[in-house]
């Protein structure tokens, strides 16, 4: 099956302790859809560039599954450009600047024949603009849902009517908090739960993950890195990992999303080795699979 | 079989968010013997108390097959003291006094019927005591062994050498980080694991815990909690469970040492959920085996 994808498309000046890089591509749409396209195809990218998009990431996106239909292209405009610069923790970052361009006036428009697409991916943009979206799809089976401590912040409400809506939202655990006051996250999980998400995953950086679905709940350490190039992109790349897993087997079980969400964990791991997307590009399935096994083996008794 | 365990034995004082307890039983291998009880037995306590300590502390430890030949009651001198105060997120904590008392001088003498013990578990004390006490004892099989930040601070020469003989060495993430000056925890269990230990066990906390052996890792997670009365002796209840587990089974394949580290999660989750020893008195073997399979259903895809 495919998958929607709606998000950021962006070009990323990134720092870390290891190196810098300028203008690489990057936003959450671009990971996401990386990820995604390694088990689902053709995954629907709905974003918007300016015309300083460049036709070789246009190529690299084909390559990897995705299908541009719902990609606006703006002349004469500038795509969105995001700096930070990663502490030698690599879990803090300072946003060095950000230019909306483009992205400032963006209103996701799902063509006509993808608003049957069944499974939908909202990544991490403003509340009222996944609702926008929401309201655009006919029956959709399995909604995923993204967000971020800005949102939280200064669009709650709108940010829960959409909690509301989707199957299953991802969020941090310090947003989880955020959202629900609480400072410990089996509470804070109960208190989203109860707003509507079905599936709820609370991620713990290089600590994992937690599902919660009804009263069960699955535990996922991060993939062992002794070496991170660049986290930038690691949520989105897990994401796109297992909504393009689950969407390909068309299985919305508790027990097949705990799959989708190693091979998520193994997506991020990837990601993370490498800075921008490169780590995402070119992978072959042994790569993956064995990465899966070495999850298996890393939890396994 | 049978475990050796050397450690303190404490009266505590403990200030949470939740409460209050002044002069509870505490130290290090009081919340070990009652761990291990409930696996190996009869299990040898080596340490020191004054006439302070109570009958009802006796029958306690032995109720939970902790034979106390080995302990040494100073006539006219007092138990050991500290008292200490959580932080809100109870992962930091002020100690507020530290009485050594009889501690101070403390010698650990092994019975000399007790020097054949096979498996032997150096909890948390000064380094050259630990020392001491591997001279003492005689072809053990395994030796279990703890330490601490302050160790690793002014006695690190002395831990070394301990840890070139020891087969278990379990610290925390901080400690790891000292000990290895890496920030990488691989990369610090890399340098550790060339020290010497065959097995290596990093204590992430709420975040469980990581083994390390040869070219192997296995992590778990902690059991999930939603409220926490009391961290004090988590640490050792861990180690407790797990070394009285490795014990019983005689087995200290890093598959049968996989199983304990389950236990010794159960057995920390059921001591933080109250005061003191509390958590740790009048389990059932049914109470443990749930949580045994709990993790297994946390953990399994």
């Amino acid at each position: 099956m495919s998958l929607l994808i709606i998000g950021s498309i962006a070009f990323d000046t990134i720092e870390t302790p290891i190196d810098k890089v300028e203008d690489t591509l990057g936003g959450s749409a671009t990971y996401i859809c990386l990820a995604a396209g390694y088990f689902s195809k053709p995954n629907y990218i709905v974003g918007v560039v300016g015309d300083d998009f460049k036709s070789e990431h246009i190529e690299m996106l084909e390559k990897h599954n995705t299908d541009l239909q719902g990609l606006q292209i703006i002349k004469g405009g500038k795509t969105f450009r995001w700096g930070g610069r990663y502490h030698e923790n690599l879990n803090d970052r300072d946003t060095l600047f950000t230019e909306l361009n483009v992205f400032e006036t963006f209103n996701p428009q799902i063509p006509n024949n993808l608003r049957k697409t069944e499974f939908v991916l909202l990544g991490n943009i403003d509340p009222p603009l996944q609702m926008n979206v929401l309201n655009q799809i006919e029956s959709p089976k399995f909604i995923f849902c993204d967000t971020m401590n800005l949102w939280i912040d200064i669009r709650k409400k709108e940010l829960l009517e959409v909690m509301e809506k989707v199957d299953m939202l991802v969020i941090n655990d310090s947003e989880s908090k955020m959202i629900s006051g609480e400072k410990n996250i089996f509470k804070a999980a109960e208190y989203i739960q109860k707003i509507g998400p079905k599936y709820l995953i609370i991620k713990k950086g290089e600590h994992g993950a937690i599902l919660f679905y009804e009263d069960k709940m699955f535990s996922i350490p991060a993939f062992p890195l002794k070496q991170i190039s660049d986290p930038t992109g690691a949520g989105d790349s897990f994401l796109g990992g297992l909504a393009g897993y689950v969407a390909r087997t068309n299985d919305i079980s508790f027990k097949n999303i705990k799959k989708g969400i190693v091979y998520g964990t193994c997506m991020a791991s990837f990601c993370v080795e490498h800075f921008s997307t490169k780590g995402l590009e070119n992978l072959s399935e042994d790569e993956i699979e064995n990465r899966f096994k070495e999850m298996k083996e890393l939890t396994e008794f």
